[in-house]
């Protein structure tokens, strides 16, 4: 680990080898681009003289590729690095008064604000939003009580990554209330609140350099920037009712919350895992060509209470085969694309309500003594997750608001 | 009809009672907002004296609502109009050197450019793209061909208008060539190009006004500002393989294609039809206040033979309703979200090939000598539209080139 520096982030999930991206505001101020060491965000625009970051998105720095990401990341390392420790190291003097490290102390220090003195926005302008399905144990178990009578996986499961487009203009940033959506719902139909809100906790994977429509994507880390936390709202009894055949809509498209960092890809190094072994194999275009399984644990709380802890190690379908798959067809990449993994389920560890208290049959018992099939007002739910080395994907929080 | 001074407008499709707008170029100059009076563009920045219009898409307009789009189309109407007709009507003497109207057309004259001297785009940027399936006859025909043994509609089809979201990003102007798709195909799965290529004609609804997240849409002429002709390729052996449960994804994302011009709902006043009979009768927030049916007739051309005329009047779900329901759970609406009908099919007259050849079985037999079930590379397929008083809505072509 690099030593920072910058109080606290050391000892945080925070530190020099996660660095995330966001987009803040002071009060009065615009929104414009940070990054997050410890408690603090840096402003990054008067740091390094560049226009890019005084946007109020990611997107145009995210359109540069990654030849930027990585100059921007090396670049901001050695400037929160703690240069007195590398010279020790060096086994020279120290001499804080002429040395690089302190000189880029001072002119850095003064644009690191504390997290609490700002608003955290939605860190990209979202261009598609494409949501997959990529766990085995998440697609059988909703197989199980969405279609009873079947095999829980479809034939098409295991020889492709199942995937449809959400709604990108309804994204947000966490923390953002959640209005419980009203709807045709099951049974009936009838029309009212939905009566079973529900989550889902996925990783999101936004798109940086763009392809030309007509061609695949590339490799994987030239054209995904980074990863978020991503909790894909669902109204299971408007969704059980409309969904066929042409997929789910309104009982996923009133909210899909995202954490306000992307984490890049970079920092992400010692969490990549081979990915789950594949049965069919899989087609050529499909081929994993390197890693890009991830090592990442979830925690889902309950109004503060853990109730899950999936984890993403496991999951059938990587990234990169979610990238081939989604362009194989010529479709073009956009900067600012997200796309997601689909509820994160693992062995005896789920995603979703629907799966923890099998369709509400299984109530989870809270501390407070109450129970919950689904999602109550008032209700909170916050997930957060953390790679190896101690690396933070920060949290995507929401709490629900009642139906109007 | 009112007439106007512009040399062959009022012969047109595209007279005063059209003035659809459009994003045109001439050769060096960016794109910018116009408006078609008969074969001609008229470049509204100068004439309007308003910087709005020079913006590279119709977003920044749409989104100052329907009293500007009133106030907009008012204007050209007078600026375009022939004041000689109507000082005549008025039984008084003409006076061209000083009337109001020979004014206008001195003024307004050198920015009118010949439709051959420019390059027509993409005249929206698109927020969310979701595409409908509210023909009855195209819905139940596609139940016949891809579910044989099963009741054609599925139960929720009479309940709501069923859609999905398709991918904005793809969204391309009429003209764009469209690649062949490959991807994993049925019978199979095998991957390569795609057997059964297609197409869908179907009419685009164009958002301008925005609503704010948790908020329903109000009246459905405050917030669609016009129509347009819309081509969904599908590839139908990549559809029929990935699209349980979660819908179609990559047989249509590779390419929509829509026509340059936007006709502005005031434009189609004359073709306003109260909408099928509905049964049963939809809930409440889906009840028509007033008639969104529209009396348009399309035209599908293959390589420039007629194959078929079929009729939006009948659709069984109106645009309104749509509206109404995309929104009902709180889903917040962009300027420029753009919304499809769905393949427009009436009694014997269909949308798509697969309808016209009943799934290949009964292939087309062209002037040519040689027939088709679904297209073949080199295939140019040009979808237009007529509502009644000669109202023209453009038209929507594409060329298919093979896969790479």
């Amino acid at each position: 680990m690099t030593r920072s520096w910058v109080p606290g982030a050391d000892e945080s999930l925070f530190g020099l080898d996660n660095l995330p991206y966001g987009v803040f505001s002071r009060p009065g101020e615009p929104p414009r681009v940070g990054v997050r060491v410890g408690d603090h965000v840096l402003d990054l625009a008067p740091v390094l003289h560049d226009e890019v970051f005084a946007a109020p998105s990611l997107n145009p720095f995210l359109a540069r590729g990654r030849t930027a990401w990585q100059g921007t990341r090396a670049r901001l390392r050695t400037l929160l690095a703690d240069g007195r420790v590398r010279d020790r190291a060096a086994d020279g003097p120290t001499d804080e008064g002429s040395s690089g490290s302190a000189g880029n102390r001072a002119a850095v220090e003064p644009h690191l604000i504390p997290l609490d003195q700002v608003t955290m926005h939605l860190p990209v302008e979202v261009a598609d939003y494409v949501d997959f399905y990529a766990s085995l144990e998440h697609a059988s178990n909703l197989g199980r009580i969405f279609r009873p009578d079947e095999e829980p996986l479809k034939p098409n499961w295991r020889h492709l990554p199942v995937g449809y487009h959400g709604r990108a203009g309804t994204v947000v940033v966490s923390g953002t209330p959640i209005r419980r959506p009203c709807g045709q719902r099951m049974p009936g139909p009838s029309f009212g609140p939905s009566a079973r809100l529900d989550i889902e906790a996925e990783l999101g994977f936004v798109v940086g350099a763009p392809t030309r429509l007509g061609d695949r994507a590339g490799a994987f880390e030239d054209h995904v920037f980074g990863v978020t936390l991503l909790n894909d709202w669902s109204a299971r009894d408007i969704q059980a009712w409309e969904y066929v055949p042409l997929g789910p809509f309104l009982g996923k498209s009133f909210a899909t919350s995202v954490s306000p960092w992307i984490t890049p890809l970079e920092a992400l190094h010692g969490a990549r895992v081979a990915g789950r072994e594949q049965d069919p194999a899989p087609m050529d275009y499909l081929r994993r060509d390197a890693p890009w399984g991830l090592d990442l644990t979830l925690r889902v709380e309950l109004n503060g209470e853990t109730i899950s802890t999936p984890s993403y190690r496991d999951m059938y379908w990587t990234p990169d085969q979610m990238l081939a798959h989604m362009t194989v067809n010529g479709a073009s990449l956009r900067t600012g694309d997200l796309f997601a993994s689909g509820t994160i389920s693992s062995e005896g560890a789920f995603g979703s309500l629907i799966e923890v208290t099998w369709n509400g049959a299984e109530p989870i018992k809270l501390a407070d003594g109450t129970t919950r099939a689904f999602l109550e007002d008032g209700d909170t739910v916050t997930i957060s997750a953390v790679a190896p080395g101690g690396i933070g994907l920060g949290e995507v929080t929401g709490r629900i608001t009642p139906a109007t």
